[in-house]
């Protein structure tokens, strides 16, 4: 059997599963869900031993620290991960809800109901716990998926797949709704990416040379996450405390995230007063400024000062940098984001009422804020119970992806045997 | 000036427009609407002559008369895409809606924002009237467009964009928010395809060559529309009457049309009762029926009678032709269905509750109808105001596609300071 034979065998029993899935009950759902946990509590010696033998392969083969420290399960990774599926069990069943039925002149009733898109792909580095993850949200919401891990988590992965397959045989439903790609090939994410009768969507998860190839190379549509190039602008009438927080709160709390402050706009009117204040705050995390002629001037003296060049404007630096530059207000802070954000999230920080409201309607981005950090934009923190990634596109899901994100709204028609005139 | 340079200067035209359109008022976009909609009326004359020299080359070069009809501006024609501008002037404006603000334990308040998607690529065959119908959409919707329309109806396209134009800088709307391309070299689409830097949505309103050739080459996101392969389900438990008037109807009232019946599930139990009666309707319309041989054996001695074979369960026919089929129940009906149908729109006919719902959950198409003929399936009737199309995507907008269609949801949130623990 070739790669792509196995693939299109994955694609069918997907197909064939999902509509399984898409007419079992909440509570079957569910079910599976809890099993799974259980089974992870149960056999965690089990994944622990399994992880080992991919630690040992990766560290042979020289993988960085970092790629090590997301592909190793500890015994709390492990409890974390039975505790996330018991979440998303409690949380509410997005799948059949019915809404919108309105009477039409002819006599029908129109409105949508929301079904499982069908089968989902998802492509994501070497990192175990994002397969349960993963699987849980897909179980959820009532969907099909067929899940490709990073090729260093093979083994962690196979050992989850079982689990996973046990606790959906358990409540009845089947097997095949969850399948890990048992290869290390990597052509299976061309195959993959290429199977729109198979799969309905895909959804990527990894660094931007990845989801660039699969822009070009997919045609599965997809709800991808691009990069991060957030920005907060300090607007003249801001809260100086509030500016000095949300700035350093953006571009401190975490570095590594794609929600991070990257470029820090400020109005020139504030900016002598609250650059200085931010300066201090900066210079205790030792955050590197990036900074345009006139900002420069004001920072003079501050010990981490770098001129920045066109490129800043465009850099997701994932890092204790940050590039700095001064607009002259509102105009050019929304012209800047526009032309450079990543469309992912951006903030003011003000006080004036107009200003707040224009900011809001017309920086193009999947979320846009008024005086809070950019670090709030989250599945979790907007409440959507769970996440399964930011996407940076206008269609369909925009912004933290939740259960929602991996449905679809179906028109109903009750008819009392209306015909068309 | 190459082609490839013509193209991205207009995406680069329509992005900065989309910017204005983006902030502009209600007021302001619904002004354009009817200016443009007051131009067409008084230039009717200048329309119609530039749509004769259309008609001319099109009858020199050999169109077929379907064709022609389609790209014949009648003066009803013309009085008709002003009056559809002043309904879409008169439609409740979709963009800055916010809804679902609520506040979050960490103080924040997060709703989500209707806002336009941005730039919008229609492609289409020579039909004037769509040229203003998808301006106007686009228009309301806060959306700049680039139309491409069949190179046959040029001449009439140029005089209309000049007139749509004429609109949008009368009402203070940069006139780049609509530009028809003027050219009519295929290479054209190929480019509007590929430049998701500046296209954030495609729409194609064409035959299946055309689309299947976009799926494979188009690097923007869809909104596309395939084919309509629709059943009609009459279950034992149906209404006979019911059954007759909507199996007649969805089948007879048009034949051309994507949400015509093309496939008839008939239960065995009802078959001898239903398809005799039928059949006196369908022979006065002279309809072939091509069915499985237990339909054969029922209707035997029926004028325009063929068997069926396995293409036919897949065949679009936009004719007076139908595919009737004999299955054992309703779980045979969903499983034809599921299997066959284009996910457009399909129908059962029933008294049975249980039925019915599960009908509704588990047929995976774009509408579902209980006791309705599929010719429902479209915006107006569905209340949409207006339609740009009908997809038969699951991502984004499915079934009849209106303003909000056009739109995309992204977060708002309210802040007060916060910042994150």
């Amino acid at each position: 059997m070739t790669l792509l034979d196995t693939m299109i065998q994955l694609g069918k029993n997907a197909r064939a599963a999902s509509r399984a899935m898409a007419k079992a009950s909440t509570a079957t759902r569910n079910q599976a869900l809890l099993l799974i946990a259980a089974a992870i509590r149960r056999d965690a010696a089990v994944l622990t031993a399994a992880n080992q033998r991919d630690l040992a392969a990766a560290a042979a083969s020289g993988l960085d620290a970092a790629m090590l420290d997301r592909l190793t399960l500890s015994d709390k990774s492990i409890a974390g991960m039975a505790e996330g599926l018991e979440q998303v069990a409690g949380l509410p069943d997005p799948i059949g809800e019915i809404s919108n039925m309105k009477f039409r002149p002819s006599g029908i009733q129109v409105g949508q109901m929301r079904v499982p898109l069908g089968v989902i792909g998802i492509i994501y580095e070497a990192r175990p716990n994002v397969t349960i993850d993963a699987a849980g949200l897909c179980i959820k919401s009532g969907n099909a998926t067929i899940l490709r891990g990073g090729s260093e988590a093979i083994h962690c992965n196979r050992a989850l797949a079982r689990l996973v397959a046990e606790g959906l045989s358990g409540a009845g439903l089947p097997a095949d709704a969850v399948q890990v790609v048992d290869t290390t090939d990597r052509a299976a994410v061309g195959a993959l990416i290429t199977m729109p009768e198979y799969i309905d969507v895909i959804v990527p998860r990894g660094g931007k040379g990845l989801i660039e190839r699969l822009m070009r190379e997919s045609t599965v549509p997809m709800i991808k996450h691009l990069d991060g190039i957030c920005h907060v602008y300090i607007d003249d009438k801001a809260d100086l405390e509030k500016a000095v927080n949300i700035a350093f709160n953006a571009k401190c709390h975490r570095y590594g995230t794609c929600n991070t402050m990257e470029t820090l706009l400020v109005a020139s009117a504030i900016a002598p007063q609250v650059l200085p204040l931010l300066a201090v705050r900066y210079a205790g995390q030792q955050v590197e400024l990036r900074t345009d002629a006139h900002a420069a001037a004001i920072l003079a003296g501050y010990p981490h000062l770098t001129d920045a060049t066109d490129a800043d404007w465009s850099t997701e630096y994932l890092a204790p940098i940050l590039a700095v530059k001064i607009v002259s207000g509102l105009d050019e802070a929304i012209d800047h984001i526009n032309t450079y954000s990543s469309k992912h999230t951006d903030a003011i920080v003000t006080e004036d009422y107009s200003r707040a409201l224009r900011f809001l309607r017309e920086v193009d981005s999947a979320s846009v804020m008024v005086n809070a950090s950019t670090r709030f934009a989250d599945g979790f923190e907007y409440g959507l119970g769970a996440e399964i990634g930011i996407s940076n596109d206008k269609l369909h899901a925009r912004g933290p992806v939740g259960l929602e994100g991996l449905t679809s709204l179906k028109y109903v028609v009750f008819g009392h045997g209306e015909v068309r005139q």
